[in-house]
């Protein structure tokens, strides 16, 4: 069960025996089902998830009822309201489950005192918000610089996984393209 | 010179006397004149900064030339193309003076030594790329959900110093709106 985060954390950062144990300890495994929502808007957000396996998006609806992908996460990835789970505010995204997907569960108050007890977790997590910050930063970017097509060409490149497994008017979305737009590009790209 | 920096970090974790020396040790001031550029397009991006005083703007230069500004900085904040500073690849951005301004210029090479002498930095540094994160999140979400004068009212409410200091038109150019949109607003509140 554990196997897979834990080859996940030592990627960054290396843990003793003791402490791989007292990580898993804080965790709870916590099943969804395709279409279920983990998150819906003003929900109190107190935990981060790590995919163990499935497939999720976290997505913005505005006010004309329009969905806006925000993020997606497959397997070895961390998903929540980022937002509302660092500034305690209510969540303002929905979560749901795009596959039947198994998550572990991290709680907030849980992961204060794993960093007061093994400070090599502030690393680790420091390296996740990096990695996350700059995603956002190159998204922003590509949408200023970049056509469609670049877009989308980096965007399988960046996330060939993501690309294999989620339906195309979901990358479309996300993209901020017309899902027949999309279709158009990979016609021209095949 | 470095009293400032130290009260700022003081907020989010305690250092011992030989801890500041050992921080203040790896800073080096850099001064740059209004109008000048801290980054250009193309630099090698090896270090960050904090701002001991002035004021600077972070932004990209479209294929048509207009500009696109992606943050501000002012006292106490720090500054880079945090891109290619994390990534290690070009600058994609210009940083620019927009007061005279005074600068602690900080290596990546001297922060990854002090990561591993003094763990305590992680936990700084992992605080502060959160709450760039979350900021970065939060700009996206308020321009799918909010009108110009409610994004206006955010950044003035968020950022109260930077709305006193920085050109209406600078102001504008961030929140996505053209500057005479900008004046309306402003007017409709006054």
């Amino acid at each position: 069960m554990y196997s897979q985060i834990l080859n996940h954390i030592s990627r960054d950062i290396s843990l003793t025996a003791s402490e791989k144990e007292e990580f898993t300890g804080i965790l709870s495994e916590k099943n969804i089902l395709k279409k279920e929502f983990l998150i819906q808007p003003g929900d109190k957000v107190d935990s981060e998830y790590y995919v163990v396996k499935g497939c999720l998006k976290a997505f913005y609806r505005d006010q004309t009822g329009e969905d806006h992908i925000i993020q997606f996460a497959i397997e070895d990835w961390w998903m929540s309201d980022f937002e509302a789970f660092f500034k305690d505010t209510p969540a303002a995204l929905y979560v749901e489950a795009i596959e039947d997907s198994i998550l572990l569960k991290l709680d907030k108050t849980a992961l204060e005192m794993l960093y007061q007890r093994i400070p090599k977790f502030e690393r680790f997590f420091r390296l996740k918000i990096t990695n996350a910050f700059v995603a956002l930063r190159t998204r922003i970017l590509s949408s200023l610089q970049k056509t469609g097509k670049e877009r989308y060409l980096e965007f399988c490149q960046t996330y060939p996984k993501i690309e294999k497994r989620v339906p195309n008017y979901h990358i479309a979305n996300y993209l901020g393209l017309k899902p027949e737009s999309l279709s158009r590009i990979r016609r021209e790209l095949q």
